[in-house]
């Protein structure tokens, strides 16, 4: 990395791979904005957008695969990611488990604004909302329909929640084994024996050629876990809700990235240093 | 990152922190070679050599400690790693376990050495050797003493990495609910409602210093365990054995860091861009 400025052609392409994917998230996140914001709410509508942006991530999953199979390294800690980002990667992406951390904070927060509501007004109209939401559009900006959850639907997040926290332990457990295998044979031995440091080994490159096929299952094994729980999650909502809850998780993958940014950015200044910082913030 | 030839003052300092240490990575491993060369092998020298090279560890995880105090993000996946290393990293540094796992592989790795040995020569001198590992120097390079571990070594070895492992384990669970916490409120939630991606907000500011802060207790409480579980290995081992178990791990070290800039060299080169490729070997 002390020369980041040049980067090889399949760099270039995984991070060509990544940009056209955020372009594609800031163009689905307004159009989610924009079919939840119709007051008609047509269902058909919405079941095609979500099928589509569920489509999308399958999609960029299997791009990620091709250009992972040989080179999977990269994927673990982008350079194109800022340093916040990669500090909350696991196995080259988000938690499956934080797709649901994120179900419970928008149906949490969508009930805290109603009975906020309520408190101001003291109107007993507000206490049904609270209750049984059954009014929608009454709170600026969507999401509202999070807190429509009905038990069965929170019973089976739950479940969701249980089976996916073991799958994503199973994967972690994987990804141990396969990080201490470099501290065994061939790596390990042969890097003891080695007169001069770093000196090319073909033992060595195989083994570390293997390492990066392995990882590159265990990335693939992650982004599937990722598609299946984002899946079954779309599966339990409305419609509405499911849109509205993809709305909330491409805003937070995209503000993370652009929270991350304006951090380097604030460091980056009081040091003395930096640009304009212009492109940071409404990217 | 982006423009990543700037980087702030924490970031520089970190750096240079980083570059120090691998500097004395490099000195203390040839003294290592040197003091175990001797044919004298004078404990009482090594044992000085050891203690100094785990109180430059202790240091240089203070030092971590205090500049990620802050800033804790730019160490879960550095810059000035190669993206090698960046795949294998846990909490900012390697896993505890895999310094155990090469003391297994040293271990391993020198029965074999002296097994063939035997099988060639067909000297029965040399399986006396085997069994007992009763003579040293016989072979080149060191790491001989490794394969003289006895049974009460052994058992204690298993006994601190089944302890490692569940301390681990421990972490993992802490990392990734910090992790998670950040697709909660506030930060999910205000991402939700901002209109403009990215748009500074000093409650989301506010969580990102905490949870930035948290993540570097958590970076330190892995320095801990890396240190305790290093100080302990040392102590199981004879001061011969922990004198080639260190010159391993620091072989280990920097030659998967130099490895990895030689991959990266390789894809740049064969990309038809990249620079003459002359730093990285031999460093």
């Amino acid at each position: 990395m002390e020369n980041p400025s040049s980067s090889s052609t399949i760099e270039k392409l995984q991070q060509d791979c990544y940009n056209e994917w955020m372009s594609l998230q800031a163009k689905r996140m307004t159009e989610l904005k924009q079919a939840l914001s119709n007051d008609e709410k047509e269902d058909d509508k919405l079941r095609d957008l979500i099928r589509t942006v569920i489509g999308e991530f399958k999609d960029y999953a299997a791009k990620r695969c091709e250009h992972s199979r040989r080179y999977s390294s990269n994927y673990f800690a982008p350079t194109w990611n800022t340093c916040l980002e990669n500090s909350l990667l696991w196995i080259g992406g988000c938690r499956p488990s934080s797709f649901i951390r994120l179900v419970y904070a928008m149906c949490g927060s969508q009930t805290e604004l109603r009975l906020n509501t309520f408190l101001r007004t003291n109107n007993i109209d507000d206490l049904s909302t609270v209750l049984h939401g059954e009014t929608r559009g009454g709170i600026d900006g969507g999401g509202e329909s999070m807190s429509d959850l009905t038990a069965e639907q929170l019973y089976k997040i739950n479940e969701l929640h249980l089976k996916t926290v073991e799958e994503e332990n199973k994967l972690t457990i994987r990804s141990a084994s396969l990080q201490e295998d470099t501290a065994d044979m061939p790596i390990a031995v042969t890097a003891f024996y080695k007169e001069v440091i770093g000196e090319a080994d073909v033992a060595v490159e195989r083994a570390l050629d293997k390492h990066e096929k392995d990882m590159a299952g265990l990335l693939a094994e992650a982004d599937k876990l990722r598609l299946t729980t984002l899946t079954t999650i779309v599966d339990i909502l409305t419609p509405v809700q499911a849109a509205d809850f993809l709305l909330a998780g491409k805003k937070l993958h995209m503000s993370i990235h652009a929270w991350g940014r304006l951090r380097e950015q604030s460091r980056l200044e009081a040091s003395g240093g930096g640009n304009s910082g212009g492109e940071v913030a409404g990217e």
